[in-house]
């Protein structure tokens, strides 16, 4: 059971935006730090940038840099948009074709253990995770 | 976020098994009443009787029972056996690459969320996955 990569990478990458503190950072810099793919970096940004999570500006001076306070970045929310949380296929919204889906009491202990992940993301925001603001800029060599 | 299908398919087979109440079942029958491949089917049952969770009796009028009495099949801890639980790298054994793992909050809330999950897991036995026995009998035409 594992989150995506997207997902993962996603959450990193408003940790290092956040630390910046209204400065704009740089998808080069972020992936240098993480020390992963621009690649895939890129495509996080754009969908972050596309959530309203992040804002970015182009060109020379250009950068990247939150969409919302952090304190407005719920993890819990973000989390549902980013990944699917059908944990087995009878959870996704056709159905999926398993022939006891309905009266399945495993698919509802499945549905209330999902929720309750989810319940546990719901307690933190971005400005939780950030907390701890001077070793993460350390590790993660924010100027 | 999903659990893979062998243990998916798992959890069905020990449904199934389960609802024969001691009687022999075979791979083909649970395939079948499922509709999913007895290959994959074949590794599972492997797998469950290795775990003790099944025993398999060979040639013919042979066939698979439970191992344990279904009070004793303890779901959660039967996820925590079947699947990677490391929802991130930084939750593998071996820590993953993240530079700011060990210091990261994301990580705790990750971890807590994992746990939350298997939390509620726990409250559930292959007896109580069975208690409608009658309905699921029907839908799975189990004899």
């Amino acid at each position: 059971m594992e989150l995506t990569q997207f997902t993962d990478f996603s959450l990193r990458t408003l940790i290092y935006v956040g630390l910046k503190n209204g400065e704009l950072a740089s998808i080069r810099e972020i992936a240098s730090s993480f020390a992963i793919s621009e690649n895939h970096l890129t495509k996080v940004v754009h969908g972050l940038a596309k959530s309203g999570h992040l804002k970015t500006f182009r060109g020379r001076g250009g950068g990247i840099t939150l969409g919302k306070a952090p304190e407005e970045i719920a993890i819990g929310e973000l989390v549902r948009e980013l990944e699917n949380m059908a944990v087995v296929e009878c959870l996704r919204p056709d159905g999926g074709a398993c022939c006891i889906a309905g009266i399945c009491k495993l698919q509802h202990a499945l549905r209330r253990a999902t929720e309750a992940f989810l319940a546990e993301l719901d307690h933190y925001t971005l400005a939780d995770l950030i907390t701890n603001e001077v070793d993460l800029k350390e590790r993660l060599r924010v100027s």
